[in-house]
């Protein structure tokens, strides 16, 4: 069965074509609408030549990507793939599970609404629902894992209207990698995910951190928007909210402004005023730069906070995982944030420690009452999955090469199916 | 040795005329500034005919306050005054600890920036120095207590410049209140303050919580300003700041409007639509109330959080302390905030949380591994403790009628005396 998972970014596309777990093909676009894109991919794991040519759109993308698998070998024709995944940050509250495109998704409006700069995603779904309108697409949200949180950690003391009018309440990010290291480091620990209180911390440019109670997400660290929770490459996490309306007057700032601010000169950029990318802070603050180890020690203790907060939650830890750039390649970062948690119970092997770079490893010392693990995330694999899984549960198991009807296609792409029946699972009470 | 407090709020006076620890007058003038202000006070413990009339300011208000406390016959003169206190709620960051009122307390642009809404604190100071302009005076800051916080505690990530040039970090409030129940807290436990690690809630109308290693504010859940940390009365304490902006562009609010919305119309207020009394809306909860139930359940969770953050970074904690008007006297909110807390070793004695209220008393189970107190906080004492301490450690002991010497009293209250020699103890390093 081949998968193709697609992520649009607002000027980038990725995509990998699975068959089962092997990546038969993945690429890279970037700087899609600018006058030179560049095209990077490997097919069978074998790199091949780059491309740079303008590419306008994601539409164009997605052609681009068709044409070259194509041209590559890996397909004949577009036909031949059975499903297409799509990342889609924002699903708003409706939607507590991947699901189907269909109406619903295509005309979600509230996500969209919440989340504009992902507007790329649906353009993604569109162009892909153009040029292949007979193979079933399932959109996998960002947010939906987290939709098991109860009303007391994803509800804002403000104004009850904000939630109710606005939908202004805390969705979280990155539900796909947390789901997934959640449920591999119960498979490495060797126990049911369902017996188990696991905090996962996707630690990348983007980082966010999940209590994750019996396979359920409980709370997690991001907002509304990726911008709250622990410190960021460039973003500031959470911060005294008087602080927005302060800077704007003192800088003369409007919203826009200084919601730019705080995503992309801030975080470890902002303070460092080295880089985003915290490889060069490591460096520099190895040469005793002052401002580098500052950042570095605000990060690591913003994230030690958040892991004591979900540890009390919880009502206790079995372990700590680990995953995505930081989380799997830098043992440094791993090693300041695990010093300061001995007082919970924290307590790390130095040596497996430095040695688990991008791979799946457990770092704790035996003594050590919270077991760590580090996890590689694998977000693309996981949507492929999730892809299929909602495939079978709507019963288009198994679809190839002009299996379809006619009719349940048209249904599938063109949302005509009637409504889901009975309450979705795990209902958000809003 | 006559000591008055003075707490000067935005249209409001507080004061208390203490000798030793026992309260021989003590005032509360509200709506100064508007058509008809209330004046209530006691006179050594007694309750006096509460008066109505127009105080236009804050400088006639000491007036009025140093007429009746004459007038009541509680001292003849206002020489007889040995020492005033003053509540200052923000001394900036150069602040580290009480002060003698001189020029750089009297001339603190910075912190008088940083709190524009605390400028009656400053009004109360220039006026009771025209009245007694021979008596030492202190300012007692709310802030001061929390300057011991390492640079990870209260740097936000956000562009360094931010630090520097505008001084925007967290400061921190109800330092007087939290270093009170610390001390005394200590004081019940037997054991030596520099032994132990606390975590002290102060929850009233305005909340924080301060994590005290070794009698020293490590962390606190206030920032820049006091609408950070909790969920509060009227405040929505931490929120996803990104939602600030993304409030303003909907609801069409500038920075003003925004600011007052998340002080004035949010937090248990906001959620529950009744009252920011907290009271109001627990009886409304035990009528099923669900919005009512919901605000009690943010308030609640937000606290639990913020309690196992510093569980994890205090390497462990010997004793919760409650205080303020929630913290002291609601057995219900203390027992949904512990209840959640059984994972990190918290276990409440239910007899003995019913029974404590506004009392000195340990109310935690036997078993519990974490001790917890309610501790009635007592700021006014303490600003008058620290008012002595001050002028001890100045060399103002024992002040008396008629005992200053012209040059000494000159320089201490027209700002004249040389700098500080040396550091500040604790200096913030920036």
């Amino acid at each position: 069965m081949l998968v193709l998972v697609v992520n649009c970014g607002s000027s980038s596309l990725k995509y990998t074509l699975f068959q089962g777990e092997i990546e038969r093909g993945t690429g890279l676009m970037e700087k899609l609408g600018g006058p030179v894109s560049t095209f990077t991919r490997l097919v069978d794991g074998a790199g091949k030549d780059p491309l740079s040519l303008a590419v306008p759109n994601h539409e164009q993308a997605i052609r681009l990507m068709m044409d070259w698998l194509i041209r590559d070998g890996v397909i004949r024709e577009a036909r031949e793939i059975n499903a297409v995944g799509h990342r889609v940050a924002h699903g708003g509250p409706e939607f507590t599970d991947a699901a189907l495109v269909e109406a619903r998704v295509r005309n979600n409006r509230i996500a969209r609404e919440l989340a504009p700069l992902h507007q790329a995603n649906y353009e993604g779904i569109e162009a892909c629902v153009k040029m292949m309108p007979a193979t079933p697409q399932v959109a996998v949200f960002d947010t939906a894992f987290h939709q098991t949180m109860p009303p007391r950690a994803y509800t804002y003391a403000l104004p009850y209207r904000f939630l109710t009018e606005h939908k202004i309440r805390k969705y979280g990010f990155h539900g796909t990698s947390h789901k997934y290291v959640a449920g591999r480091g119960a498979q490495l620990l060797g126990r049911p995910l369902r017996k188990l209180n696991l905090i996962t911390l996707h630690l990348g440019n983007g980082s966010s951190l999940t209590a994750v109670r019996h396979g359920r997400s409980i709370d997690t660290s991001m907002g509304l928007t990726p911008l709250a929770g622990v410190v960021m490459g460039s973003r500031c996490g959470d911060i005294d909210p008087a602080i927005v309306p302060y800077i704007m007057e003192r800088e003369n700032l409007d919203a826009g402004q200084v919601e730019r601010l705080m995503n992309q000169e801030s975080g470890i950029l902002g303070l460092s005023g080295i880089s985003n990318d915290l490889r060069e802070v490591i460096k520099q603050a190895k040469g005793y730069n002052p401002r580098a180890r500052l950042a570095l020690e605000v990060l690591a203790y913003s994230i030690q906070k958040y892991i004591g907060a979900y540890h009390a939650i919880l009502g206790g830890t079995d372990a700590l995982i680990f995953t995505a750039g930081i989380g799997e390649k830098s043992p440094k970062m791993r090693k300041i944030i695990c010093a300061g948690l001995a007082g919970i119970g924290v307590q790390l092997d130095p040596a497996k420690n430095r040695k688990a770079v991008a791979c799946e490893m457990f770092i704790h010392d035996k003594n050590s009452r919270i077991k760590v693990a580090v996890i590689p995330t694998r977000e693309d694999y996981m949507i492929a999955r999730e892809t299929k899984r909602i495939l079978k549960s709507r019963q288009c198991t198994k679809p190839a090469v002009g299996m379809y009807k006619k009719k349940l296609t048209n249904e599938l792409t063109h949302g005509k199916l009637p409504a889901n029946k009975g309450k979705p699972r795990n209902a958000i009470q809003i």
